[in-house]
């Protein structure tokens, strides 16, 4: 099994090719540069030896990566939506008439960083109730949507994926969007970074801690997850610090990369324990986070609906 | 069918022998005043008769108003607590070693005075997980709880009992708690009354709106409310006013009471539509209700524990 | 001394001539009903006489009415910011190149609908200290202005008045403008109401309940208030149903008027004392409405900006 | 000028004698481990020589280490504050009938870590209005206390000193106390360390970044600073590991520890920037935090009172 401890398939890859030096097999990856601010990886896992290198189930994962978003503007932040609706179109089936959704925000509300996935389901354009109960008032390029913060285990005593599957057989969608909050090997990452894939969540994903698969076969509809990196854990930002130091300042005497490594496994671990930091301003960058994300999902999901649109049904 | 437009069982036999001056087949009642602060009614409703003359379904209905709660006193309200516990007790199944509970909250918890079934549901001893997990860890009196708010039709598009049903299919509790907060007719009754019954919650009560009722038969469990007014309607304020006026200033001219109602009817709810209004100082009243009512449950399930221990639970 | 207690200039005068069927010397108004949905009154008060009728000091007192507000259409709302920017500028001195403002937000910030003033402070484009420390990175329509919400006696043990007195001492703003949520006699007009006048705050208006007349005198400076009501007395519910009752529906038997007044004062005040009562929605009414007014004091202050550069500064 | 960069004159001194391996002239220091969960350091800077030394004004600062209260155990919470009003009192003049306080919270209350002081202020006993209106109803023991949170300048547009000096001069308490969130060079003081000096606030201290020190000097009366590492820079997480390394893995080739400060100082700080975090539950923290400090403020100043009288007050 892989020894990779990172949420982002786009990490877990860069990491493998660092050590192996070479392309993995069964995991192809391309990668969109296009755009000025924002590039694009698109990482295919295709088989077993791809799945078991990278630790990932089979399935497409697409990463956003925008640095300039830490600029919070507001234009960057549009594009980024318009972008994200882009590239999870080819993961859904068709959104015709038939189409409904349910989203769901995974996550504690009460941990600022861990809150990003409930944020974002209260901004969706939420319609499937008017749609039952006044269609013909309904704009005809809205389409049903649901959504649900479940909470996590610790507020409810339940695991989150008894009531995602409860309310999916109710509910009956055609999709399922799942948004997380994760953790990332890199600091930069936290924020400016948005993974999409359709293989839903494994367990131990997140920082929600979720212990069941939320995935087509757990819920028997296609899943569609999306995930931002909102905390690293510290012995990371230490790893990374001797990484760069080991590359950057090669006279410095500093020890081979194994080395460090087991260093900060033996030693810097037992300090620091599994201590997770997220940035000091985390309550305005989850808010931002969460704008973009569902700005991006009601884009998709109700076809030809502008911002100015989505804004004023939110108000 | 009943006319009488109340949350409260109490309100309703109060309205009704006040009409026909007279006890009502099928309605029993008896009132407890042993504590000085807190006054005890028990409503049994117990015939078809009954139900139609009350418009509430067959059951019991206990109401404990304590006047004092306005002064928010901790003694009075740990004491409240601990009666709400002693009175529900009888609704319940017993609390064995097999005994497990579902509390949810009901309401909007964007909205003040709707957010009080949310609130208790986040001052819960939730331990369902503790458990399963780690049994070994747990006092021995904990009883296995968790709890859920599912929101309101307008955020998430699902029918507020789809969810509950849905999670009690999966976790299959022996009972189900329900909070919401109710509308009543008389101010003063805002946040010093509670009313429990083994009835569930009746379509179109409560402010939360929930339409299909969520009781033994939509759940398949015992299903025990428990309510307390936070919001009037302003014309019940009126509708109260002009009684007390042809009450207690006979002299002065006002009209029969039946004719006042009819005026209000078509005077006064024009004018004031269906304005609710609650008390300018809704914020803390939300959060001491919720305590007393949490404190109560947490006393009630777990045999034994006190409030100094529940207070360390959830600290 | 004037026997009537409401906040709003309006109110007074309507019921002054409701009175005396005429017109009141020392108190001239007149009313501009060109836009379809906002009724422009302005009341301006010049003698010891109409201080004394009006119970208001001498001054100039500008009432926008919208009850369209309700319907939270954003275009109305822009509609009606813009108005009040054009309304408050003659009550000005000059905003050229010396012009510096400090916008004042009284009220209890834990308490809803008393958080108007704070929430319309957290709204202002603050400028001073970037005027100050980066004066060329500020675009040249930029005045500068501060911002404070100075809370209520009860959360500071200090007067309202000292924290302000002490602030302008040190800042020295040509003008003060003071927000603060209101008290009306009519349900109807909370949040759809907006009361600016030149006189600052009279003791004891608003909901905040300061004792000391916050205006040019105790401050130095022109003092402008703002004020929308965010609650009603319970009693004045009442009082305006029975007047209602004794116009429209005169076949009733409903006592004369004065008759009315003595009663509500001996017997509703009794039982309803005190209560003031809110919207249960208040939560987003209060937000619409600071949205609404702080976008009419930035739209005043920084001569030639526009709703979208006041929104990107927020951002 | 010292090149020690951190709040606390603990972690100054700690370093500083590291380097020099010798006691520093004028910077004199007892530890007192009397209690077995809480360290008790008092630095006391007296001369010119000493505050060039570690880079703090000459006055006292006492610094409570309490590891333990990472478990959140009321008792040791409780303790805590007793021990903190202990070390308190003789940096205080004397509590008696003339005594009066003004308790004020740094920081901004936006960004949670930062929150710290705001919400110390919110839980303070406010008692200065009480005893000037109502004298005969409050408890002999009570003293009288104002308190105020100024905002920072990006929020207010004015330096929080110029805020701070106008309440002063109106309020004229006997003493100030100053509240804020300060960056540690360590993740283990984070929440655990409690700094309080009788020398104000240096410029450029806490991560409220205030310009104006607040002392004695520029206040007019005694200013007690109180202190709670909130935050670590990131780079700092980096530093520490690097000399554990150093220390804990002698053999492994690191280099020594005057090139790893080179090193971090070139390399590292480029790459993390100035990213300040703080651990992902600081929800919780600073909430626990603000409590321990105010009780410790609340016993102090109201001499004799207990914690039930303090909550029941508070509730």
């Amino acid at each position: 099994m892989s020894d990779i401890r990172t949420d982002l398939a786009l990490e877990a890859r860069e990491i493998l090719e660092d050590r192996s030096a070479s392309q993995i097999p069964g995991v192809e990856a391309d990668i969109n540069r296009d755009d000025r601010d924002i590039t694009i990886t698109r990482v295919r896992v295709t088989s077993n030896a791809g799945e078991t290198a990278l630790g990932k189930p089979r399935g497409v994962y697409v990463t956003l990566e925008a640095p300039n978003l830490r600029d919070r503007d507001p234009t960057l932040e549009e594009r980024v939506s318009y972008c994200l609706a882009r590239e999870l179109k080819p993961l859904l089936p068709p959104i015709n008439r038939d189409f409904s959704a349910l989203v769901v925000g995974l996550g504690n509300w009460n941990i600022t960083p861990d809150a990003l996935g409930p944020r974002v389901v209260s901004k969706m354009m939420v319609t499937r109730h008017l749609l039952k109960v006044i269609p013909d008032q309904v704009d005809e390029r809205v389409r049903p949507v649901c959504a649900l913060s479940p909470g996590v285990l610790g507020i409810t005593g339940i695991e989150t994926a008894e009531i995602i599957q409860g309310v999916v057989e109710k509910v009956g969608p055609t999709v399922v969007f799942i948004i997380d909050a994760l953790a990332s090997r890199r600091t930069d990452r936290i924020s400016t970074t948005i993974q999409i894939s359709d293989t839903g969540l494994n367990p131990g994903s997140g920082i929600g801690n979720n212990r069941v698969t939320l995935d087509r076969n757990s819920l028997g509809v296609p899943v569609i997850a999306l995930g931002v990196p909102m905390v690293v854990y510290a012995t990371t930002i230490v790893r990374d610090a001797l990484e760069i130091l080991s590359r950057e300042a090669p006279g410095s005497g500093m020890p081979r990369e194994e080395v460090i490594e087991r260093m900060v496994d033996q030693v810097i671990a037992k300090k620091l324990g599994d201590l997770v930091v997220t940035p000091k301003e985390i309550d305005t960058i989850v808010d931002d986070v969460a704008r973009i994300l569902s700005t991006g999902l009601n884009l998709l999901i109700h076809d030809g609906v502008t911002i100015d649109e989505i804004n004023r049904f939110l108000h």
